[in-house]
């Protein structure tokens, strides 16, 4: 008989405004989900991909998942038979860390049907890799807020030192994703090489301020935090009416507002999830005049990571 | 009857590693104390300066702690007499805060004195105006520590966020002050006007890692956050034997060390006052091969501020 089992797993914002390259966190809403089956056969396969529109890679050596997978397995040392089905409820190119959570999705599903041979720090190191096939370089600003949930200050790589940073209670956020497609290639382009010390000082007392208005559950703090001179800037462009979006937003009540990872999704605080329904309709309305399609997501913050179901 | 009070306020070490101008602490040693007595003559006067080796200003329109004054009776529209014995146990150009002690001082002194009129945000920016003329410009990263106590993050200036941060529990300072001199304005010439985008998010990553230490007493996490790629790179070389001393406190348990503000005084953190004992005669050591006069303090972080003594 095969061994099955379904794991759901949280999109993900990355970049938080000033905590640009250095922070992400977790949403509840929306998930990905993915069944991973271990099969006789010794190998790996992807048997079935929904929802992506025929756009993510079979190729079990170009699809995060399976990459992450293989990383895992080569620890292991084992030679298992597995099977995925993956349903991508987040699109690609969306901004909200789609190729972060297929790699965790699939490590986390296998540790969980081995009755966890790993700790959550030892998956993060298969899953990095595994993203790494689809962003070109290691980043955890997605994979390790979708792994550990709730906000994530990654201060170093070498060694990596990830502190988790759990949500102030009444934090919800409104996304809006405008249905085109960023690539992360180009968007990193555009992000200047060089700071003045004045904007190296902006950027840092406000990443301060913002894990500090994290941790002592201070919202309007948070908004007087969330501004960032490297990222938002130089890749505004991108989102067609972006600066209107925003204000809209922040009239409405938002406690901030910017760019979730490298666009073109944009992402607001609020403290009520009334509010945050509100805005993410506000911030819908005025992306309308410019893009067709606008998808809306409305969620508190994902403070736990995957979850088997 | 003269009505007089004598105060007492903290030294406070700025920049604090990752935070350069943005941060700074204050401690319970060494202290600047100031007696404040109300004349009939509607005069303001320093009657006397004890422990400066001369080198402050009798006259009121240049020692802070009576610019300082000046302003706040500008505000107060009242002509009051007033006499200052100012008691410098902190030199000038210790990088301690000995300017902004005195404009602090002052201010405290006159608001007790009086019933206090001013709240203590406002009586920061009599403060700022009198250390301004010190320093030449308004910076509050030690006016601030030294008036509220505790470790001060300055996110902003326009209009000026100062957030507040209790010191963990257990935390102590060692401070060694080689006897010489460094002006802040050569100190400030070293500092670089340009930064990679490497730089900018090593600062912005450790400056929120330090934060959040400091919030979740995560002293390892102080120890690993107490990096500086902006001030402690550029202005070493202004202190013989720096990296010499510094290493000499990190083998010796220290949770991070570097320059105090712009120097020459040197700051380590610990867990325990036996541990920075030891560190500060540690440190005092090695500098004594480079500088003749060395003197050490050890002190647990002031989270209250100045105090009527």
């Amino acid at each position: 008989m095969n061994k099955s089992i379904k794991v759901s797993v949280p999109a993900t914002v990355s970049n938080v405004g000033p905590g640009f390259d250095i922070m992400g966190f977790a949403l509840n809403v929306p998930v990905e989900e993915m069944i991973l089956t271990i099969k006789q056969k010794p190998e790996i396969k992807i048997k079935k991909i929904t929802g992506d529109k025929n756009k993510l890679p079979f190729d079990i050596n170009k699809n995060t998942a399976t990459v992450a997978l293989k990383k895992m397995l080569d620890k292991l040392n084992t030679n298992i038979g597995i099977e995925l089905e993956i349903n991508k409820k987040l699109n690609s190119g969306s901004g909200l860390g789609s190729s972060a959570a297929s790699a965790v999705a699939s490590v986390f599903a296998l540790n969980e049907i081995l009755n966890k041979p790993f700790s959550k720090n030892e998956l993060l190191e298969f899953a990095l890799q595994g993203e790494a096939v689809a962003s070109g370089s290691i980043h955890a600003d997605n994979v390790a807020p979708c792994l550990f949930g709730g906000f994530i200050l990654i201060r170093d790589y070498n060694p990596i030192d990830l502190i988790k940073i759990k949500s102030p209670k009444n934090l919800f956020c409104s996304v809006l994703h405008p249905q085109f497609e960023i690539k992360t290639s180009d968007a990193r382009k555009l992000i200047k090489k060089n700071y003045t010390l004045k904007e190296l000082l902006t950027q840092t007392s406000n990443a301060a301020g913002l894990v500090t208005a994290l941790l002592k559950s201070d919202y309007e703090l948070i908004k007087r935090s969330l501004n960032d001179v490297v990222a938002e800037p130089a890749r505004a462009k991108l989102i067609p009416g972006f600066y209107e979006i925003k204000n809209r937003a922040l009239e409405n009540g938002a406690l901030g507002c910017s760019i979730s990872g490298s666009g073109p999704s944009i992402f607001a605080f609020s403290k009520s999830l009334d509010e945050a329904i509100n805005i993410g309709n506000e911030m819908k309305k005025v992306s309308s005049r410019y893009t067709k399609k606008n998808i809306i997501y409305v969620s508190s913050i994902n403070n736990d990571g995957p979850q088997v179901i």
